[in-house]
């Protein structure tokens, strides 16, 4: 198997360009010819052509045309989005990025649960208004938190939250396999988590079993003090539910890093609590996306260029 | 030694009531008569035949009239403002409350260093907007982090900070013991520290070295990148120096729980900086204050019970 072409489609991820992830495969990979497709003709010719392309999606009709593709190395963790029966019948293999996301998204994570902790959006408020006034604070010691989704994101978070004294609990599809927290629990069991907890972390993919899977009923299960955050995906809260939660004081407040709709419309009562806070779907972002990104695509070139196909992060 | 009763001065830190003190004090000593002195006379009366007296500060008149007084149990951590001579002079022990701010003050710091991270401050503006608009962040793991100051708290930050993948630097009076950070340097190394500097934590005593510590000069040392958060004492920083800096983005911004001068003035230049968050000066408030309080002054009954002087916090 010759030196393969890395084909390097137009993509934009949280401000970072294709060129930059070009640089980072250049630095992976110094020997291997990294072309940019800086245009939809570019895009075109090189995928014709080269055996890997590496970007946040390939048209359907591109792939038919994607004579020598062997391997399609996507940049988000997610594959939802891709046409992965046109690129199994094309016998191309696929991967993600799986994994670049555990350390910004645990320190987004950590982040959040202490900011609400610490009251620092009423600090803010207190410094708009130039106000020197002392408030009561909360502390996370000793508290309980629950994470659901025992993957990456999820095992980041519990190893962050090790010094902090906290109890935690997991909700995963498979409880037989154990994990991080202290104790695991499968989604039968949900409520049960729900009913200890301080801090719910949701962390789990947006599947049939998760979607709107925090429902009034949940909401009225968790305590009254206890703290939502969401970096999952918006579709795992039922936004309505959590609307009424939050105008009751059901619980104490959330940190939303995705809704649902997203981006969340200008006349939404989300924006408006002073119990929640939100950011515009960037927990993912690290300035060191790429690197990472890179550094699984070089791993990939390796096993391909000794013609393994067991690749790391391989979805088809 | 008979049972002695405790006199539980007027004192509100941080919203609780000498009330909650004294309840928690009953918790930790059930068989011990705990009196709250609720009015100034009541003070002096109760002062005067106390053998032990627990408040933030006790007046030297006073100290005169307490003829069975044997310990004072400060309920603060410093004990700058209390009248140390009169109470050696008189032959009274006094305590302080040091050790009782580790877990709050260090959650405060974590959330106040990945709040910056994670930009959350300019996310709250956009809210405040309704303005959905992704925007970068930075990393934690791979900085360097620096604490001036390795008691209690400086210690509680660095275990924190154990999980999240950074070097940790410390800076302290006494290199030669070592501590909890990767290295250790004295204050006449403070330079070759800053310099490596991502985050810079003071967790010191106000001293005559500590005095003015952060000026110009160490401001122009660290790296542009650089962001402070002080929860020691206003005076550990050079408040105009800081003000230089940040007018001329010299540093990257600063978490303050502390200011000189406290509380800060309406009309402050600090209050207006996107990159400064300011708190007022309420990191050490944790609703477990009087619970942590009490358990030391618990255990330094069962001492004084015993005959014992050599008490846990003791300071005179």
């Amino acid at each position: 198997m010759g030196s393969p072409t890395i084909a390097v489609l137009r993509q934009k991820i949280h401000g970072l360009s294709a060129n930059d992830y070009a640089t980072a495969l250049r630095d992976e990979l110094p020997e291997i010819d990294i072309a940019v497709a800086d245009t939809p003709a570019a895009e075109r010719e090189l995928v014709a052509s080269a055996p890997i392309v590496t970007g946040y999606d390939l048209d359907a009709e591109l792939i038919e045309t994607a004579e020598n593709l062997d391997l399609f190395a996507g940049v988000y963790a997610g594959v939802d989005h891709l046409p992965l029966d046109t690129f199994e019948a094309n016998d191309v293999a696929v991967t993600n990025a799986s994994g670049v996301h555990g350390p910004n998204i645990a320190e987004y994570v950590i982040g959040a649960i202490l900011s609400h902790v610490r009251g620092f959006p009423r600090a803010r408020r207190q410094q708009e208004q130039r106000t020197w006034q002392s408030y009561p604070a909360r502390e996370l010691q000793g508290s309980t938190v629950t994470v659901v989704g025992l993957g990456a994101i999820g095992s980041a978070v519990v190893d962050r939250l090790d010094p902090f004294g906290v109890e935690t609990l997991g909700v995963r599809y498979t409880p037989e396999k154990g994990g991080p927290t202290d104790e695991v629990f499968g989604f039968d069991e949900l409520h049960t988590a729900l009913a200890r907890t301080d801090y719910l972390v949701l962390a789990c993919p947006l599947t049939e079993t998760t979607r709107g899977l925090i429902d009034s009923e949940a909401l009225l299960t968790l305590p009254t003090e206890a703290f939502l955050v969401n970096i999952a995906r918006g579709g795992v809260v039922d936004t309505d539910d959590l609307v009424s939660a939050l105008q009751a004081n059901r619980i104490a407040g959330a940190a939303l890093d995705v809704t649902d709709p997203e981006p969340l419309p200008e006349d939404h009562p989300l924006w408006g609590f002073n119990t929640v806070s939100i950011t515009p779907h960037n927990a993912g972002h690290t300035p060191r996306y790429y690197e990472r990104t890179a550094e699984i695509l070089a791993d990939n070139i390796d096993r391909y260029r000794n013609g393994e196909t067991d690749f790391e992060n391989r979805v088809v």
